[in-house]
């Protein structure tokens, strides 16, 4: 997510923005700029630059703007149009959008007793509940609507709700998902990653706090708490493999953390090995920092093929069966003869992790040890990740050895949980926690029924 | 519109359906299919080549489709993707689809009404107030439900709507919107234009009554009345310019109501001439008809580009001074120093009728009179075409001595609203009465306050 | 194809000129503009939208250009993007670009001759053979290169030759295909259909004579006699179906001369029936006509269906099957229970014609009277039109009543050659001969050995 | 370039193949195919994706295929399709298809011989004057004339040329550019980088050795010799940034030579400093390299933003001023008060490199050392890299130091030639010298007068 308010050049900021963030959704994408009187929409399906080659950035004026990539989830699934984001909803006096990341986890039982009561809902989307829970509230201006709102929804969340005069800015009381401010000149910014504010030109100002609504608006900013204070629980897999390296979330490194993670791994299960390498690109930082700490040389093993795009003709299986290859290639001038440490952020289904260690294999490496810079995923995420039933978790129904057989590795093993919150956290503060339910099964928010 | 049940290839005949009626609405296209259990959508702007060339037809499988090729109106404007039909409204226990065309004429009151008791409307159509309406009715069937809303809404419309097990077909009480019905085999199909049958092997059944709600569903046809019988007021601009010349309406084809308007025409205004002309396409089988009658030749005077897509780079403002045409040019070989009789279907702003006029003496034509295949316009429609005030109107505002000067002719004549009628309705029954408010200012729907 | 000199704007406006004769080729298309010192081309495959929609018409910068729409003849077959015209071809010193029309009959012999001593031709086009014949002409300045070139070659064809500071224009000795010359202000400008002037808003000054050069340059035109004169041999398929209505060739308007060939028909084979009705788009001239003479009724009796284009979805045998329709569509309204007489231009392999003979029998007609508005065709053409063997000619096959009942008419008849002459050619001097040699066997230009 | 002999999926695999070359040349691509019968060729400007994302392979079947990359260089500049390659020639008896890279440095002599005696030569491209040498030899067989061709040209060069029922494969006699030989099962492939046939699943066999000419058929490989031994020359270059890391050159893997390049540049120029960074993609092995040397952590401080496609909106200068970053962002979170050691591979204009260390300041940086991977570039290279005058090389008119303030760097060095040459050349014999004449301005082919 992305908004801006302030801004002559809101849509197209908007824009770069959304890019910088394009590795979080690519199904669809949408921005949605005020001119102060109107809301105007556009989206697609699609990357951001192809659904905005054919735009006119001429018809998308205003001083504020807000964008959403999408990335489907557990509540959320769908390829139509209709759920893009943001959502646009227009009365006839005043008009409100709505740019939503994360999970309500009692959408089931809120969309039950809206439509019970006569609101339709057009979309799957978690987004459109809390619109109409606006709607609905009886408060008389829209910030107490909004809080009163927030007060019914229980998941990990965060939201950017542009009207034509006010932007509305906010995270879920455990600020699970990460929701950023930062300010260009007199401008306002805000974006789910902090590297879009480098690539905006922006200068990062603070976190969105656990449970605060920020109101944005010609009179500047004004913070309301509408949740008790606790502790923190930023999402774990951000920093594992969501965010871009180049991202600070809770003032911490993104790289650095991953590189950190690297290192406790390599002190927690060392091996006896020639070269380390790390399957690109969100692994590549802690294989340098395992090889780091290791003594053992970190080697570019595993190519990513870099032109691959929506136009690319997949290879038939008779072809793929003799041997071409698609996204990730071995080194064989790397690999060949050597004993190798193949450093991976996370294993979620396996089948990727299988694959890579028989193309090492294949390239001649005589041992592979694979080595995951995160602890086993064991539990499903009802927080937003796509990691949402037991079954597809191939940690959660395997034992370490069964899984290393599974993939056809010499030797596995995962970083543990302390390892990890080494890395991530730095001083354990109520700002500093996070959320490592899927590794633990320890939920900070628990919904009964669902 | 078109509609379709029963039939295996649902969602592809949709598809031929709605080409045959591109010509009604060119801004954006969408077909919604049921395979029984869900209703599967894919819509977006543009041309209905453009919108389904990337459609995987495979994913669109079931036994019944609607379909809906968007053209903006009064209560309807704006090029964003939400608002192209078919509309969809998904809530936990069932699903709905709605297609429509025409005006709701209390469509903001009603509007009004339901966001005050707590409902978003999310788009700026008419559609989605009727499905509001049915949601918000205590009927306890769908049927009862719809009957109730379409007494609630005054004014010109059409409605094609999709459920999991129903399709269901209506028009208004006075049917001033064509919507007719079909058989392929065993199954049933529904368009605006009979022309949509010939092309996808359909044979023409019957027209849907004015007043009347169809319910189609494996155990085949229902038919409700929801409202008191009243004249049929067919729309008079459907046989003048609107429909396909091989479309029936109300059994009388479009090509040979036009050609006896030309003949009504010439008989009411004939003039002393070398040639008869007209301007392609609609206006040609009026043109036939004038030559005729007449017993002047009809020429080829105006050709019409075929190869304008929506690729085709608009000449400069310089390059259009020196005389580089786009859409129309005239045949010079044909009208040099001859005096052309132009018939055109109907004056709207006059910008066309000028530039054509303009043209042919470019192209050395020495007289030219303009003879119009219709009543002059005087008045704004509310019931669905893009004529929504008096304002832009040109016939409205001026006297018809005025109007040929502005226009540039010799002469100008249009026809009557008797000869028209002549030329339309067979025998003035209930079923043959035609809307000619546009001319006559006689409204056959009126509503206070709109 | 097209070429302009002198105009500030002469890739623009050569693109305006393609653009009204895109029907005359749909394969491919290229510019070459020179800016006096250096010659650019943009070409590729596919129609003219399509190949310009990314053309930067900024680095096609220059006050003279000619283009080009390509057509597949019988020694020109081929998709390869090498094939399409203009061909550019640049030495050291200087550069030539060819734009072509045409067949030349002597190609092979040419071809054989020029490979025999070292020359290495890269696409299968005649137009490269010209272009070898001038490198390797022995004359000093292009000019007179270029006269000893077309002295060598035989057959039918018009060229446009740009170079850098001059550009060359020629017909055949005896002017089988077409080429006019107009001026824009001081601009001149060469094209295969008077209509592109229009278009572009020049005005016609003469047609290219018969084995006459005309050499454009800063100095004006300059004509030049390379061959004896000879009578016109204008090709008569130009006027049956080749060229847009509002073309004049050799001052005769085609829409004309077709109506002329629908009048001839109706008095060399009448009818008695109920409505007259033509094939869209090229017949429809010659219906008027016949129905003007005949005092039958024109009728829209088949539609044209306007939206297909390359993206549109071919539909699947089986849907062919059920009756689904693409191009043309009969209208019900119009043949049912009548007697119809369907106007073609023309009949070469019989199928279309037999589609749409049952297509109208299918909505209702009781006799279907085909008459064609040209003679049989009954041998190939060598002049470039692609008809080229006997074999594939339906009438050269067959008798007028097996034909008759191959197309499943009721009745048949062609219009006579003196029928075709009267229409076509005013008066009978040395400049107003046809070309007939597809429908009379006399070829005006025969070569030996092929 | 990418070349396969004797497979079924001839050309599918060889579009495998030239996507993993893409980063050889982005501006065309082309394929030719060979039935035994008959040549084909699809070809366009654009990526591989785009080029043959509409092509139908089913058309292109054949058992041989040849395909290019296009890069332009010094003789062969243009964006026209006609120069994309492979070029086919076609005559009456047979035809021949041409793929080659580098650079032919008597070009021009060639073709004013060429043109002087007749031959017209339609592109600017080096290619076709081999295909006229070809042509005009006395030689009574094919691979007589292609020795007696490959005789007359100097420079550095591959080419894969291909017969109806031959393929032929050569490199120049000092062995500049790089081609090697795989296997696929019985199919024997050719292609500029080793990394192309691990993704299309092959087997290296063997480099084409300097001066020599194989024939493939189905009698095998036949290898000929045009030309005296000599010692390998081969680029530096390719090693330094233009191959893909998971490439071998001459059996060393370009990642690896890197890494050692690094290390070397770490032995020779160490400095005091915090983290060590590179520039993505092609530094980031060198500055490993550097890292592990010097004991520097390697951090990822600067990041390249993969989404950045053709239809990517360039943010405006007036964005672009306020910090709207694009390709490359610096990582705060990782440069902010640190020393910052930047590699770099190496410095052609220096205006990135210039950029990139003005990023590092902004980002916070305190210091910024480059160190440099390679040579300084003081010489044009006439043998197919884009450096082609000795005025757009930075290094070899400016000083040190002048450079060092140029771009902003608080110190700058480069690697030494004999560094490189430690990091490439595994032992010095005839197989294993390299070209650095764009370093040293030692130039192993020399032609008077170019």
């Amino acid at each position: 997510m992305f908004g801006i308010w302030g801004h002559e050049k809101a849509a197209e900021l908007t824009y770069y923005g959304l890019h910088a963030q394009q590795h979080r959704g690519q199904e669809g994408t949408g921005i949605v700029v005020s001119d102060g009187e109107t809301l105007k929409l556009h989206k697609g399906l699609g990357l951001v630059n192809d659904v905005f080659k054919h735009a006119n950035f001429k018809e998308l004026q205003g001083r504020a703007a807000i964008g959403h990539v999408r990335y489907s989830t557990l509540g959320d699934k769908g390829t139509e149009v209709d759920s893009v984001q943001p959502l646009l909803f227009r009365s006839q006096t005043t008009s409100i959008a709505f740019a939503h990341s994360g999970n309500i986890m009692n959408a089931h039982a809120l969309r039950r007793e809206l439509e019970d009561s006569g609101s339709i809902l057009q979309t799957s989307t978690d987004t459109e509940v809390l619109a109409h829970l606006i709607k609905r509230s009886t408060q008389a201006n829209t910030e107490d609507a909004i809080v009163e709102a927030l007060q019914k929804i229980a998941g990990a969340y965060t939201f950017i709700i542009l009207k034509e005069d006010k932007m509305y800015v906010t995270t879920d009381p455990h600020g699970i998902r990460p929701l950023s401010i930062g300010k260009i000149g007199e401008a306002y910014v805000v974006a789910s990653e902090t590297s879009a504010f480098d690539l905006v030109g922006a200068t990062f100002e603070r976190e969105v706090l656990p449970g605060e609504l920020i109101v944005i608006s010609e009179e500047g900013l004004k913070s309301i708490r509408f949740a008790m204070r606790e502790q923190r629980k930023l999402c774990a897999m951000e920093y594992v493999y969501l965010s871009r390296p180049d991202s600070d979330l809770n003032h911490v490194n993104v790289h650095a953390s991953r590189k950190k993670m690297g290192k406790e791994l390599a002190k927690e299960s060392p091996v006896e090995a020639d070269v380390v390498t790390g399957v690109p690109d969100s692994s590549i930082s802690a294989a340098i920092g395992y090889a780091e700490q290791s003594g053992l040389p970190y080697e570019m093993g595993i190519i990513k093929n870099r032109y691959i795009g929506r136009t690319f003709i997949q290879p038939s299986q008779e072809l793929r069966e003799q041997g071409v290859k698609m996204k990730l290639s071995p080194v064989r001038g790397i690999v060949e003869g050597k004993r190798v440490v193949m450093i991976d952020d996370s294993i979620v289904r396996g089948t990727t992790c299988k694959r890579i260690v028989r193309l090492l294999r294949e390239a001649g490496a005589v041992e592979v040890h694979v080595r995951i810079a995160s602890p086993p995923i064991e539990n499903p995420c009802f927080y937003g990740i796509d990691m949402s039933t037991k079954k597809e978790l191939i940690a959660a129904n395997n034992s370490l050895d069964a899984l290393c057989e599974m993939i056809g590795a010499d030797s596995l093993a995962y970083l543990s949980v302390e390892g990890m919150e080494k890395a991530i956290v730095r001083d354990k503060t109520i700002h500093q926690g996070i959320c490592s339910a899927c590794m633990t099964g320890k939920y900070p928010v628990t919904v009964s029924g669902e």
